[in-house]
């Protein structure tokens, strides 16, 4: 894998590039409740700080870091969900900085999954949040440093336009959600145009317009898209429909996607998907029931039976 | 204007409580990039902590306060958009925070504009964030105590009945997007379904649905609605269509919208929206070219100038 280059996020071909050396097209998503922290962990933390947002912001970040370091040889990417960190205040935010920064010391690559959405400036911001740098009195510093963002494209090209201003300039990829893994999604992404299409369709021919001067060596561009593997036949067209489109796929495990219904994601390659499990791999000590203090290691034995389960579908 | 309970989110039955008094249906937007900053509050932070992002923070909050104590008892409302804090990293959010805290302190209902979306338990997460509790060992803490935030609804109900769960308990409301200020709004929200509806009146009807058992003392329920001042046809034609939800109107002023325009969004009663200016207010020293020491008062004389040009319009 390169070198981390700490202020720069990386592309989508560094990522696949980690996914190919791992044999590995699976992302491990830290969506830390405090629930999921074992206890041991949350103790300490409360002695030295109160039971408060700053006790439960380092007891989440002390997990991650656990977690970061059992998996970090064997899956290529972490996925934090920003509104776990978000529920703790700043001391939360500031834990998603440090984890963020943890994860890319360790060589993983890092989709922050906050679906943000703005317009014109204030996508700017949040490009620079997440995505490059802020000017901050004439220099450029990296307020939170992720690889790649999840992104929602109600608002049209105005929102996407000022994410590819920083992809184009050589820094990440953005994720757009098109068909999610949400029981209710269908309520409007399924609805059909009167020209035929769906608006998930329709929102998956943008992401390959968005994506068309970003396509790197693999042939998918820095726009990828959202599709959950909880609805196996909409996965499959859409990987025939959007071939340069880059997929994160959500929903296997907990929520009921299969790793047969995943494959659809994939092409002939095996390449072109990349498949989060959360709380499967966050809670694997809990469902193993193991010792708490071997947490981290069952988080690594439910993420090799996550990866061998998928890569057994797929033509890697 | 109730009390301050600071703990929980207020209605929008307060909201308007705050409006009809202050007789000012208009909410100043806080959307500082540190170039609106006058330099002798960037000189003073950088002396104090150097040229970093602690500094750009600590600029920004000391802005904000200046502002919100020059409009307080003039504007009822204030919307901190969460990009402008995030691009400075976790000292941004600790502003925003800080911010939110001191505009309730100073009796102004507050939106957090940060158009979250996402499902089940996360948006679960984000409405502890931002218009709830969080569980932090069995209490109940708040991460940033906002009254309202705009949210997204590509995801469908998945989404907003996390939200409204919160605020059927009381807390807060919601906007959801549904008509955007920005150029490229049309390219998915003005399409056409084969019943003929617009994606964008779809996404409407689904508001007053949403709403509809949470209906308040004025006729509107707590699951408002964006809606651009740019478009005032449709502004017109959706409140004609969304009787019982409350529009958050951007565009005005700096996008292009007009008072004549916005008024179509209100009632025969003069009620049912309100109306966001931010760089024009925040910048008004800039343009005034005053001395900057005077960047608040500036800012007061904008909100002023923007409440007599819009309730001129209307019927309040």
């Amino acid at each position: 894998m390169d070198k981390v280059i700490e202020n720069n996020a990386r592309s989508f071909d560094t990522l696949i590039d980690r996914i190919i050396e791992l044999k590995n097209p699976t992302v491990v998503g830290l969506d830390p409740k405090l629930d999921y922290v074992p206890e041991f962990i949350k103790d300490k933390c409360v002695e030295k700080y109160g039971a408060n947002l700053k006790a439960a912001a380092a007891a989440i970040r002390k997990f991650n870091e656990k977690i970061i370091d059992e998996i970090c040889d064997i899956v290529p990417a972490v996925k934090p969900q920003s509104a776990y960190y978000e529920m703790y205040g700043y001391y939360g935010v500031k834990t998603l900085y440090k984890t963020i920064e943890y994860a890319k010391s360790k060589g993983m690559y890092v989709i922050l999954d906050g679906k943000r959405n703005d317009i014109g400036a204030t996508m700017d911001a949040y490009s620079a949040a997440y995505l490059g740098e802020t000017d901050v009195f004439g220099q450029g510093e990296v307020a939170f440093g992720a690889d790649a963002l999840t992104v929602n494209g109600y608002l049209g090209s105005d929102c996407i336009n000022s994410t590819l201003n920083v992809i184009n300039a050589g820094c990440g990829g953005i994720f757009v959600l098109v068909k999610t893994s949400n029981k209710s999604s269908g309520e409007l992404q399924d609805r059909h145009l009167c020209d035929g299409k769906t608006i998930y369709e329709t929102m998956g021919d943008m992401c390959e317009k968005w994506g068309s001067d970003t396509i790197g060596k693999y042939g998918y561009s820095a726009v990828g898209a959202v599709v959950g593997a909880t609805y196996p036949q909409m996965l499959s067209k859409l990987r025939q429909r959007m071939p340069h489109t880059f997929f994160l796929v959500p929903g296997y495990g907990a929520q009921g996607g299969g790793a047969e219904g995943v494959a659809g994601g994939f092409d002939k390659n095996g390449l072109g998907a990349i498949v989060n499990s959360s709380r499967a791999v966050m809670c694997a000590y809990k469902k193993e029931n193991c010792p708490e203090k071997d947490f981290a290691l069952a988080a690594r034995r439910e993420a090799i039976r996550m990866r061998d389960d998928i890569t057994a579908h797929i033509a890697m």
